[in-house]
């Protein structure tokens, strides 16, 4: 293990890369996907089931861990690795979009917020200080600065205002942040699907000068092809030696967009959310095992995966399990998601190594606009 | 792997057997804790982390699989073990149980029972031969008789009257159970808290002859002192030669106690349902997760626990994942309670053979009543 933080730019393809984070807790291969253990726990798996499906890296969320257990019981229990078991990295957000999606009665200054639990009411402040304070008190490994971020569509000059904002917050984070060598610190793009607001929050992100550079504001209810856009113009303005990490996306056709666009890291709640609602993720597409179509269907997912629970368990079992709301259903199935996650990133890193992106992803998309498997 | 069923009485101290159930698809040790797999799943659990607690064989419930998915869909899928992936035995129950529990509008007649369907109100009759039908259907390993299991207290005359019942029942399910040397076919012992009423249920099924003799109409509102005085009554009159099933049997001092009055099979929904709810059994006894006292507690549920899920996560970890409500939590306290329920008969299993099953007893009972280590 080293005991300094670095990335490794391995190889590219168009503006795709191929990289690697090295931290003391171990590695981090980008294109990386990071499952979500919302609240200490990627919801329905043991720590290792999460790894075996190739994860190298965990998203915690500042917000609900700041509310439940809270941060300061975290780092007295020895941090979140010791609190859930999971002894490889960790990023955690800066817990400023649940406060914005998740809160009532918040106030936004140029000091922070202050808002009230969305569980029991109670008020809390978080300031870009006190957001890496707590970040620092789970232990992460990669932090974010706390930022605003806006809905889309939004007005060009609300767009500006919390771009603006951002950057300040991007200063005193780095400030509060000091010298930690043992942990990243991120700053985040923001300037909604504005490409003059995004290039001068990337250029005042750079003279401030981060371990690497999130991109923030997406996903926010605009069409994937603005982001798309957005991604284009952004990525190029940031440095080549530096992870990029596309926060809250997405479902794996953005993933896979986000990868050609060249990002190296994404997080989202939607495998496992999915899988709890019965929907699975595979080379044919996305199946809904609620169908009726499956109710007596021997076969499996996809008898040619390489996860075992693509092949062991027949899609009636599944069927059964997710009709009856049995937690194993639950469980399986976002298994089964996170683990066509990484198969996905898997796939990417080996074909910009070997230059064939295009063609991979080519044939990808082909394979899940097939479809499924006929009916039985 | 042999190819017929058979039971094996390797010591005895006291009452209690240590014996061992050979079936072709494989061995069970007794005295057995069954898991009770209730839809094709034991809640919150893989089938091979059932297995890792030690267990050697599945209860699967009859009632629920007939309603959903079916026994003919289970049967056109394989049978049960191929359809939740579990290859070892499976006993199952009549369904009679659950019948008499959950639905409404039921009628029970010489003939058998009508009902409607708990979840969608549906119709159905269960007798002792579709009861038997449906039980190979499944492809079970260890048939349940169609018993009327009434609850105490009740009066003599409906004791006996529902006794005289499942006996005539016994000899049709013998009849249609006929000449299946793969499977063993259980006679339900019924009579209510009455010797004599339990003598002749238990003469009664010995005329006919069967594998195995159960237990029923036990757990059913009465003291535990009234269970035990029965148990002290009924095993001596039961073949030794012949495995004995106290059915839907219990907490682990019901277990215990059980296990010195000559039981050999136990199961029960308690330790998956205590689990979901935060509660742990362990050689201190059981330990209710949601108590605040497990807050800011470092330590965890019992360091000298041979399972690891005692050993790797704090009771602080634990009660933040009850009190989020996740489902790790109810995954873990599941594990924690079956394999504690079966470290408890492999604590007796070893003490049976060695002739020490009072000490045994004695330590485990003092252990569980000094309780929990003290607040941190
Ligand atoms: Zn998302
Ligand atoms: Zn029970």
């Amino acid at each position: 293990m080293k005991s300094d933080y670095s990335f490794t730019l391995l190889a590219t393809d168009g503006m795709a890369r191929r990289g690697r984070i090295d931290t003391w807790r171990g590695d981090v291969q980008t294109p990386a996907f990071m499952p979500v253990g919302t609240v200490g726990t990627v919801k329905g798996m043991y720590p290792e089931q999460v790894r075996d499906t190739g994860a190298d890296i965990l998203l915690g969320n500042t917000y609900h861990l700041m509310l439940r257990p809270g941060a300061e019981r975290v780092a007295a229990l020895g941090g979140l690795h010791d609190f859930m078991d999971w002894q490889r990295p960790i990023l955690t957000d800066s817990g400023g979009f649940q406060v914005m999606s998740l809160t009532k009665l918040r106030k936004l200054t140029e000091k922070g917020v202050t808002f009230r639990s969305h569980i029991d009411g109670s008020a809390h402040e978080l300031t870009p200080e006190r957001s890496i304070e707590i970040q620092t008190l789970l232990d992460s490994d990669i932090i974010m600065q706390l930022d605003e971020c806006i809905p889309l569509p939004s007005e060009h000059k609300e767009m500006e205002r919390a771009m603006e904002l951002s950057l300040r917050w991007a200063q005193r984070s780095k400030d509060a942040f000091g010298n930690q060598p043992h942990r990243s610190l991120h700053g985040i793009v923001q300037g909604g699907d504005n490409a003059e607001l995004r290039g001068r929050s990337a250029a005042g992100l750079k003279s401030i000068g981060f371990n690497g550079y999130s991109i923030g504001g997406l996903a926010v209810g605009e069409p994937q092809e603005v982001m798309f856009r957005v991604l284009s113009e952004i990525t190029p303005e940031l440095p080549t030696d530096k992870p990029r990490y596309l926060m809250g996306v997405g479902k794996p056709d953005d993933i896979l967009g986000g990868i050609e666009r060249g990002v190296d890291m994404f997080d989202c709640v939607h495998p496992t959310r999915a899988g709890r609602h019965g929907h699975a993720y595979t080379r044919f597409g996305v199946i809904n095992l609620k169908n009726a179509r499956h109710k007596d269907d021997p076969r499996p997912l996809d008898e040619e995966s390489p996860n075992p629970n693509c092949r062991r368990f027949s899609r009636a079992y599944l069927h059964h399990l997710i009709r009856t709301e049995e937690m194993l259903g639950a469980m399986i199935l976002s298994q089964i998601n996170l683990s066509y996650y990484q198969q996905l990133c898997i796939g990417a890193r080996t074909a910009i190594e070997a230059g064939t992106l295009a063609d991979y992803a080519a044939q990808t998309r082909a394979t899940w606009a097939a479809g499924d498997i006929a009916v039985i």
